[in-house]
């Protein structure tokens, strides 16, 4: 979960036509800019999960990340599929209640699984994966395509004019400029105002890294 | 070159307003759609770089690829980075003056350079990289991202009213939707109708294979 610095993604105007009755504020907004942050692939474990692949019951914080709530483990793991492996992914804490392995469309073809996109937390058909730590392996239905989304706090969801849930069109201004169409808001207490892509659409829009 | 089967791109209302008067007929020509073709890293070679690498003078075919006047040969090289190496790359016939590594932003990082988003041809500040071939190697400033562009005939051109050269904006209809932006039409009497993209924007825009 790398933020991507000096990145902002320019919110739009045209803001899906159900439910948005207000156009002139969100494009005022606009100006402003909202910070882009590229997610690269990572790992979240159950806690049973965690026990079974690192032998203990914590996930040590290693550091902070963008996401608040949410910290880097020094835990690495392979991730492996029937056409070929990735070494070295990271592992997110703290644990949560399924084991969740967010990898790019790029990464889904090279382990050769058929990953959904999906919102994080949604493993409806995840792909089948195996996660290696050592001489320690499992097998998890956890592989899933994150699906971009856009976060903010109840007060920028007031400010824009949209709502929870709401399908929003985002400009992105990277070297290869695009529109990203169906971003669903996410609008809770925690998360501060932030584009969230993976390395696919952020190499797609010539974010860098 | 692999063809994105079954998909399309529909080509957008919002072209460009430099040099564009007319915006109805190509609102008539979008209901068609337009294929959408996804380019796979591959390589060009000189025919000093092919006899380096090959000692032969000759690129047989292996069979046709969806470009016109194009083929894919059986010679595959690997290319070589700073960071990381990327075997079986397939190398594109007939040969050019140049040799030209048309990599994605994914393998680019894997590699470990900074490869410019460039239109094929144009090598300006094209990265260095090594090409192997079993015993041999060279080394090429030769690396490129491919610059995602529409490719058309002259009456395609005169149906959409759009010029050789324009940038026009295109809609492409995956699981992911987006708008790519800055996308230039290359008008020529070789070229079908169709937005060539790399496997970064056809994964980004959730096509597949």
């Amino acid at each position: 979960m790398d933020a991507v610095d000096t990145i902002v993604a320019e919110v739009l105007r045209r803001l899906k036509a159900e439910g948005f009755g207000a156009e002139a504020p969100a494009a005022r907004q606009a100006a402003r800019g909202i910070p882009a942050e590229m997610s690269a692939r990572h790992v979240h474990l159950s806690a049973a999960d965690m026990k079974a692949l690192f032998g203990q019951e914590e996930l040590p914080p290693s550091r902070a990340i963008s996401q608040p709530g949410q910290y880097l483990s020094a835990m690495r793991v392979r991730l492996i599929g029937p056409r070929g492996s990735i070494d070295n992914v990271a592992v997110l804490g703290p644990l949560r209640k399924a084991t969740q392995a967010e990898i790019s469309a790029t990464d889904a073809r090279a382990l050769g699984v058929a990953a959904p996109v999906r919102l994080s937390g949604d493993l409806t058909g995840a792909a089948a994966v195996y996660l290696q730590a050592g001489d320690r392996m499992l097998r998890a239905e956890a592989a899933i395509v994150a699906k971009r989304h856009l976060h903010m706090l109840p007060s920028d969801a007031a400010r824009y004019g949209v709502r929870d849930g709401q399908s929003v069109s985002v400009r992105v201004l990277g070297e290869r400029p695009l529109i990203l169409e169906d971003v669903p808001v996410r609008v809770t207490e925690q998360s501060a105002l932030a584009l969230h892509i993976d390395t696919d659409e952020a190499n797609a829009a010539g974010l860098g890294k």
